[in-house]
């Protein structure tokens, strides 16, 4: 097969150098049925006008970008070669899949990915039966696909199903478990693994290594290198030719590459690695390997960034990178450090460093979002004292149990809604062992723009319900550095929970001070009304009280709760005693959370006023600013006013 | 290396069979030390001795029985060539560990082994300092041997770190996630692979075919044969001789199986196939590799059951038996299925092949629980329209969800306690796309003599909070099976909780009847008092009530429950007008739980009475039977009696 699409492909090449460049196919193109009405030698040309679509988008509209850049071959080839929607592509993640939302009928409302109303950043099914599954979370595909497929077969239909997934989100447990039971089945499946050499940082552990020994064989490369000197006679023909040779070199890897390998251990029937640059190669290839039958992989090779110069260089800047000028490929400027507050994530990252600096037991763990969380600062001063175990969070956390029961103090930092993956490993590895775990739950609370796979609303209910653990949630960074110093300084698994986004003061460098668990801390006397809030949310509750009381001379009086578990039950049953209305305010979902903690300790005391509860209803909640999200959600600065405003007046 | 060890394990054999055997070597052993003060020719007598004693008791006083059974060897191996406890072994799982346990200090307690009060059935590091990482939930012993070596390198600590993990436990991703970490690490730890070719049920994909491959490669086999010969010449010497040959022909293995392996491909560096039944073979192996510095895997093979012939030939009913007679292997008999109700299991079962030949949308999935949860009732009838995945909770999950995305109708049986594992894919894979999958966790509550690990305790809290989910739980067997025709019937993400043990009725083979979603029941009219409940706890509650009435003339009033999510908030306000005091009762945990989403109606009620929430507080369970600790927990029938008495007299 492949040494007839060896000779396919130069004839196509010499035919595509031939042909009359087309102006504007992508306009053409509504749907993959119109891509399907071309010609191949067309597709380099749709590749071309499709990664400058995406170049031109995102230099305006901000997203991910470096993957969907890699994929854009892919994608014109997945949808050439298979007849979708009726066959099911799976993206996992879907920061890559940009160029499938455009070549799927959604083109023209491109400029509203990520906004609120708009078009989600992840594939999902509710916006596109192109959509065949959620993917904001990392390595589901394959188990997906296996579903898909045993549906398939028990309805008697023939569709295909692929799963497209990264090496960064092969490193997740669950692909391992769906790649097992899928090699040990006959399931017809094709997993394509792209392989960028990336997760969202660089990508770590003993299967990237295998993965880069795969690709750089010294065989392979000896035949790769042939092929490269021999396109030297060629380059009269232009540059292009060569660029074509060094592909073809990686591609043809299949020919010769033969040794039984990881997958082929697993079950699967592999191929590749193949250039994931060369859509005639990679389209050949799927029309080929589709109709074989059994569980199949497909090892592709791109590269994040392809086709924009900085994003190619710099990978992990242009992940998600902000408004740039597509010219220069400058990003707009960030503000000057001494006009804003830091990040949250600033913050942790600097605190972490002077705890480490502090105490060698310090030490730092991260699945993949070093950079995210800023974990990187510790990284780079004490390279050996911080470690991003990759897309793993349930090994970051085990491991960290491991780090604790020896003796080190953990700071285990995963994205609040990441959490969700490792919650098991909290309870049985953390909790039962009662270990001195600090988990830093990063972008806890509506993350915006990441939309309903992204937020982090769930941690308060399922954390708080596990003992020995301690759950906490600063006002601002100022508090934040002082929980995590407290956390260090206690016992205990803990949980510090804080939002996506700036804090409060711009001299954020105070000195670390021991904060008493469990003790809440009155910003507001007042009267008739009393606000309790867990987290930044209280800095809106502060301004809103300020606000109602400029208008009306009223002052409705305000909690920081700080601590979720112990919840200062002290100071619960104060304000049972003293006020008519009790506001709760979170930025988490209601049942379960912190209200409801609220609930659990007024149910002890004899308080017969009004609780109002604010904050997430028994609904996802879609992506959009975070304000217009709080807004949607009721608990932005305008709903918190009226709700003080009412109760006053009562 | 090995070729001296083969050597050595030659002129070993020699001498202990001419060794004079001492009686009672294990009663000279209380602690490891002991243990390594003996000859390497003695231990083959104390494998003796330890499996005996481990047979005898489990005869006496049922637990897990088979898993301990097949590493006896390795036991004793592991304690005579590791520096335990300062060097640290982690059992994944604790089923094999009652050898660890009975040479670790606790010989003269094992009969109090998973009673109330007596040692845990799993290795739990506040039971002894030899016990270096809790080990109920499976496939997370490497992470925790990773963190555990970070720490000793960060410390300048030589200890020595040897994580124990079946191929079963292999299958579970985070077992991936860390071989993949540690792979790419240079971390000093060692990896035993106690491959016995079985989870609890029978193993199944890729990398279990891929291990059987690796023991059964045709160079392997002729040298094992030539071996095999050769011993028939000395069985003059008798039988033993033949059985040496068999072992050592297998762990030869390793001299002739050089070929690059799944494991090398991560970054380890393998030894093995060791026949894991050799002692000396086995010990000199650790004692050998030890030393060498980076992460090494050491595949050894065992038998699970091994020494004892019914468990050798029924692994999965020997797994965990009844008590049985130790010398004719019979099991102390079932009791007579007319005469007491069925297992919740049993109905879960038979009920699901109902189902499924009702309608062939209808698919059965468990992870490794096929006969626990009973699915082996439709696998057997129609093997193919019910999966076990094996130890792989994540897939089992968006497996599941890939089936209902594609039109089938998922039940997913999960324990209550490994759903846990996948949290995350219960909210992204199922909920944020709203599919039709049916969850049944089995052994929700507390599960009895199992223990603190797997208490199925969270459940209520952590999806209850979850969009679009429905969550119930029935009073009975009856009430399991219309709901689980109600939840086949109906859209949307379904958990149908219920407990581990014996239902109510003989006759319960109902015809399947829908149920009204979100509808409480009344089962007895009264006054003053309501008594809230969920799940089969009803039942307690609906004596108790009884019981009061009879001595006092006063009945309160009891409503079983049914939903968690929808609440039956019509009912939840008609009882708030009625009644004085609430008392909610659910067998699982009070933050967040069936009580608190009480809590969050009644707040919107005007009702100023008293609310008693029944169920487990802020802390861990141990374990015991049910009973003592429905009574620990205080929501046995004697304290729910009292709460009533005392409500009804205020």
């Amino acid at each position: 097969m492949i040494k007839k699409e060896r000779k396919r492909t130069y004839f196509l090449l010499l035919l595509y150098s031939k042909c009359d460049l087309v102006e504007n196919l992508l306009n053409h193109i509504e749907f993959p049925s119109d891509l399907r009405q071309l010609k191949i030698e067309q597709l380099p040309q749709v590749c071309k006008e499709l990664r400058e679509f995406i170049i031109d988008e995102s230099s305006r509209n901000p997203g991910h970008f470096g993957a969907s850049l890699g994929t854009v071959e892919l994608t014109v080839a997945l949808h050439y070669a298979f007849n979708t929607p009726e066959d099911r592509i799976i993206w996992d993640v879907g920061h890559q899949a940009y160029g499938h939302k455009i070549l799927t009928g959604r083109k023209n409302v491109f400029p509203t990915n990520r906004k609120f109303g708009g078009l989600s950043g992840f594939p999902n099914p509710q916006e596109s039966e192109y959509d065949s599954f959620i993917a904001g979370h990392s390595s589901i595909s394959i188990s997906a696909a296996m579903g898909m497929a045993l549906a398939a077969k028990s309805k008697g239909e023939n569709r295909k199903i692929v799963a497209v997934i990264g090496d960064g989100a092969l490193t997740g447990g669950e692909a391992f478990e769906a790649l097992d039971y899928a090699g040990g089945s006959n399931a017809d499946l094709l997993v394509i693994l792209n392989d960028n050499d990336m997760a969202i940082d660089a990508n770590v552990g003993g299967l990237h290594q295998y993965l880069v020994d795969v690709i750089t064989s010294p065989f392979y490369n000896k035949f790769r290198e042939k092929t490269w000197k021999a396109s030297e006679k060629l380059s009269q023909f232009g540059p292009d030719f060569r660029d074509f040779f060094k592909k073809l070199g990686r591609g043809a890897k299949s020919l010769f590459f033969k040794e039984s390998n990881l997958f082929e251990s697993l079950g699967f029937r592999y191929f590749g690695p193949v250039d994931g640059h060369n859509v005639f190669q990679l389209t050949r290839t799927l029309q080929d390997i589709q109709n074989f039958s059994g569980p199949k992989i497909l090892h592709i090779c791109t590269q994040k960034g392809k086709g924009f110069k900085p994003a190619e260089e710099e990978q992990t800047e242009w992940h998600a990178p902000r408004k740039f000028d597509k010219e220069t490929g400058e990003m707009i400027p960030l503000p000057d450090k001494d006009t804003i507050p830091p990040k949250y994530q600033e913050v942790f990252g600097e605190t972490l460093l002077e705890l480490a600096q502090k105490d060698e037991r310090v030490m730092g763990i991260t699945p993949a979002m070093a950079t995210g969380c800023s974990m990187n600062i510790l990284m780079k001063a004490m390279p050996e004292r911080a470690f991003d175990v990759g897309i793993a969070e349930q090994h970051a956390v085990t491991m960290s149990a491991g780090m604790a029961k020896e003796g080190m103090i953990p700071f285990c930092n995963i994205y609040s809604t990441f959490m969700q993956r490792a919650y098991d490993q909290v309870i049985h590895d953390v909790a039962i062992q009662d270990l001195h775990v600090i988990f830093c739950l990063d972008r806890a609370g509506l993350v915006g723009a990441d939309g309903v796979t992204h937020h982090g609303v769930f941690d308060i209910p399922f954390m708080r319900t596990i003992p020995n653990m301690i759950v906490c949630s600063p006002l601002n960074e100022v508090e934040l550095r002082n929980m995590m110093f407290t956390a260090y300084s206690g016992k205990h698994p803990w949980v510090i929970r804080y939002p996506r986004g700036n804090g409060e003061y711009l001299k954020w460098r105070s000195e670390l001070t021991l904060m008493k668990i469990g003790k809440a801390e009155c910003l507001r006397e007042g009267e008739k009304v009393a606000v309790l809030t867990i987290g930044s949310v209280g800095n809106t509750a502060l301004k809103a009280i300020d606000k109602v009381c400029c208008e009306t001379g009223k002052m409705a009086a305000l909690y920081n709760m700080r601590w979720v578990k112990p919840i200062d039950k002290d100071i619960v049953k104060t304000v049972s005693e003293k006020f008519d209305t009790i506001i709760t305010i979170e930025d988490g979902v209601l049942a379960g959370g912190f209200g409801s903690a609220v609930l659990e300790v007024l149910q002890e005391t004899n308080f017969k006023g009004n609780v109002i509860r604010l904050g997430i209803k028994d609904e996802f909640v879609p992506h959009g600013t975070q304000q217009e999200l709080y807004k949607l959600c009721g608990y932005d600065s305008e709903n918190i006013e009226n709700q003080i405003r009412i109760s006053l007046n009562k």
